[in-house]
């Protein structure tokens, strides 16, 4: 473990966050040293049917987890945290992060039951960490959540540098500003490579600061006759600081709905990241009592996510809030790509219920700016820090992409930036990077309490069952002569209403019977083959009549 | 069936199209004389599983069959003629469309052989159609396919103006211009109520015109050195139109590729709709014997279709075509809400492939416009137009809204704005409006070659095995002693893989064993009860287990 060791290769891969958003976990070896950063979950793509949550396969890590020095944490969103619970039941290191995103952790720790056994040490942008020959230190960013950091790590090959998630704020909501001459400083001393976050490579110009968010609420609040209610993301505090600040300056109090919209007030609020006045807060229960026009509500649901407090509302459905005609709704997010429809659903059921409802992409709204840098400040990155060798990571294949031209257009070389999948390792040493051998990577599927335990065929499955349903087959054989002793019984689910298709499941039931009969003439008997038989047989005509592929399950017993 | 009957009332309603985007379907009631104006289909909503399409419920009409006195369709897009095939099945009425739109109607028809016993009526801008006491006479508009018109229908209470899917395009390509001087001189007649497209009621200005589009294209065409592909709506006409004058500008040759694109170019071609020199159209097996900058391919899938030319070419298992790195890839279309993951994984993977792609919003890639009005040309429309009643239509509840308040902002009284949901109807007499009973009016899902036989329920167990997937559950009890003769087997689909949870479904099998020896203790042995308590208990188990619910179906024999 001599920081000298002139064999020591320096490799850096991810596990997760290129080739997709989300479950971000990015990994730095030096010798015999692993550092990670980041262990995010993704929420499942459309075609993982009934999964809940998708984490990174830690293979690589668990088979070296003597090398583990620990995992730094950049900021407490769910794509950097949420998948702690399942990685540290299996890696049990250290992890370390600052004061918000430790609350954020630890309050997932303990709903997990894994607070007692886990070793979690808080930092700040100042700390300095010596994990193995790895030095780590850190830089204040901008992002839509405080205490967000970028890493700057240290080795004996040089020197790499982890954005984190970033925008460049010159405005930012409670002083939290960027360190810009710390980021300026690193950059001078030298920087063998850079992995910047590419979520908004696609889009030109500078990212608008927060603060213009604040400026609208505060305009539409004034201007409400009513109740406001305004959804956003649960994780974005900034936002949630500035509609205090919206309700303070028009003197309305704030009813908080949905349990991570509470779970986030809460914690932020105990470590202080919100000044909100004693007294603004009010019960959910209140807002009924109170004058209309001294009321806000602050809900989750801005995704139009089915069970949330804003969807409830807006179906009626809410045990405890009405949307009321006048009523003004702001959904203060733009929709993530997928969830377009079901935000548009919400739209429309408030609209249907008489609410003012401000919405659309937050260029149009004015009630939303995104916490990820565009190409101007992915630039300014990139003149910061100077780096020979550039990483885009944190985006899809075509972000990355795009991030890889802006690094070409400032300078680096073209050689010296490396897109990767997960798994792909580059790997320094004597100071020339190249892409090396890959690690094992992929995506565990969590669905209800089991981790991993339903995998492609298990997915197949479902896909089939849910297009066309399912068709069971019951017969039994004698065992004596092999006439059909009872049955076939077909029994449906999915796949047409039963009522409306007796004469198709009588024909159905007639070709089971005749395909058997047949066979069993022909003294064909291995289960096999029945089985097959009946299932091709059958299949066949229900494709024929129906132009549909139910799955077919003959069961066929003997007696 | 007299002009001037006093009683008759005049009855305007949607059986599809407001309330949602797709299966557009007006109806007009004069008395005894019910119009239609178009037949649409609507791509089903992501929690319809398994289903191909969506149709209107047409019961009213077909209760009323001796009254409807045709069909008019005011263009040839999906939406509004996709139903055509199966409701002239059930109801066989004139249709009366322009040539353009009669051609693609008529190739719909020809697939579904119903060719021979239906009726098409050619009509032209300046037809006018006495049907019963309504007179029909149309009026061309700028839409993103050429031949649409808008319909006027006088009826002895008043005017009704129909758009159509309009945007006021004053370069329109191929000099399809919108006659702006009859619209104008039918609103100075003087116009009961006005029906007006909704789509981009939420958007502020203009609709560029579709000639920008044009320009861009030559530009991109003349900056490759290599291929260029194309990937657009294959019922966009103006857009294939300008393809090819980009193409013969820079001396390409086009290959067309994708069925529905094939058909459309062939239909529009024939008719003369596309303006295509001799030669200029070359087969998909001669791409790879050309110079690279002497092609275009023209195809499918912008919208990510899994089985589109695109995405085939995207994933090189297209046949004839391979994408090159260097090749330039344009996808002139924007993502319709619910496409964007679709979209961006075909984009990531021509990336992949070293493609040069140019994507995105149009307002950003240059390459699209919308061919439906945005609020500037909405307005225009009602102020020609000068409707006493306005019925906002084409759009989602929020579109409807949206349209209804630049109704308001142009000076019709809100009182007489009707924001309708499917079967709502508005009745018309003596110069008065108002809100009348509603009509029947739903979906009809099309699954396979089923019309309306899957419902609620098989949706519902569709969801369910998509989900979690299903346990089949099979026991064979005596019927002299009640014990169990064989199993319980347990077969599952869709729920765990059963290599990794030998242990859950071991134990699964003994909670079905005990319960139904207790069970049987208990002389508990009619076969529902039987069935329940298994179902339960399993279910139970199996919760707790994994915090799964999956399908449970016992099947219990008695030998």
């Amino acid at each position: 473990m001599s920081k000298k060791n002139p064999q020591d290769k320096l490799l850096v891969f991810a596990l997760g966050g290129v080739g997709e958003i989300g479950k971000n976990m990015y990994v730095i070896q030096h010798g015999n040293d692993i550092v990670v950063v980041d262990s995010g979950l993704k929420f499942p793509e459309e075609d993982m049917l009934g999964i809940d949550i998708v984490i990174p396969d830690i293979t690589y890590l668990t088979d070296n987890r003597d090398k583990v020095r620990g995992i730094i944490i950049t900021h407490g969103h769910e794509d950097h945290i949420g998948g702690l619970p399942y990685v540290l039941r299996h890696l049990n290191v250290p992890v370390y992060a600052t004061r918000l995103t430790l609350g954020l952790i630890e309050g997932k720790l303990k709903e997990a039951g894994l607070l007692g056994e886990t070793k979690r040490i808080l930092i700040n942008a100042d700390s300095v960490l010596e994990l193995g020959s790895i030095t780590a230190s850190f830089f204040k960013t901008n992002h839509s959540i405080p205490d967000s950091v970028g890493v700057c790590l240290d080795t004996p090959e040089g020197t790499i540098v982890h954005t984190g998630d970033f925008k460049f704020d010159f405005t930012p909501v409670n002083d939290q500003y960027a360190d810009l001459q710390r980021i300026a400083e690193i950059g001078k001393r030298g920087v063998l490579a850079l992995l910047s976050d590419s979520t908004n490579a696609e889009r030109p110009g500078m990212t608008p600061s927060e603060s213009n968010v604040g400026v609208e609420l505060t305009e539409i609040f004034r201007k409400s006759q009513q109740r406001v209610v305004v959804a956003t993301f649960a994780s974005n505090v900034h936002r949630i600081q500035q509609v205090f600040n919206a309700a303070m300056a028009t003197k309305r109090k704030v009813a908080i709905v949905g349990r991570s919209m509470v779970n986030v007030v809460t914690i932020a609020g105990e470590l202080g990241y919100l000044n909100i006045p004693e007294g603004m807060i009010i019960e959910p229960e209140e807002v009924n009592k109170m004058a209309a026009d001294r009321v806000v509500v602050l809900c989750t649901g801005s995704q139009g996510e089915p069970m949330s407090a804003l969807t409830r509302m807006a179906r009626s459905t809410h045990r405890k809030i009405d949307i009321l005609p006048g009523d003004t709704v702001i959904i203060a997010a733009t929709p993530i790509p997928g969830n377009e429809r079901d935000v548009g659903r919400t739209v429309d059921e408030l609209f249907r219920l008489g609410a003012n409802v401000i919405y659309g992409p937050g260029s149009v709204s004015g009630v939303h700016v995104s916490g990820h840098g565009s190409q101007e400040e992915l630039k300014l990155m990139l003149n910061l820090i100077k780096p020979e060798y550039f990483m885009p990571i944190h985006g899809e294949y075509r972000m990355l992409r795009q991030h890889a031209k802006l690094g070409e257009a400032v300078g680096v070389d073209p050689d010296k930036i490396f897109i990767c999948d997960i798994g792909d390792t580059v790997e320094f040493q004597g100071g020339v990077g190249r892409k090396g051998s890959k690690v094992p990577s992929g995506n565990v599927l969590i669905d209800g309490l089991g981790v991993g335990d339903v995998g492609n065929i298990v997915l197949r499955d479902r896909k089939l069952l849910s297009q066309d349903g399912i068709l069971v087959v019951v017969v039994t054989l004698s065992k004596q002569d092999g006439t059909i002793k009872s049955g076939p019984d077909i029994i449906s689910r999915g796949f047409v209403y039963v009522r409306e298709s007796e004469g198709l499941l009588d024909e159905a039931n007639r070709i089971v019977t005749t395909t058997l009969h047949k066979l069993m003439n022909d003294k064909v008997n291995e289960w096999a083959s029945l089985k097959t038989n009946v299932k091709d047989a059958l299949g066949r005509f229900l494709y024929e009549q129906t132009r549909r592929r139910p799955m077919i399950l003959p069961i066929i017993m003997e007696v």
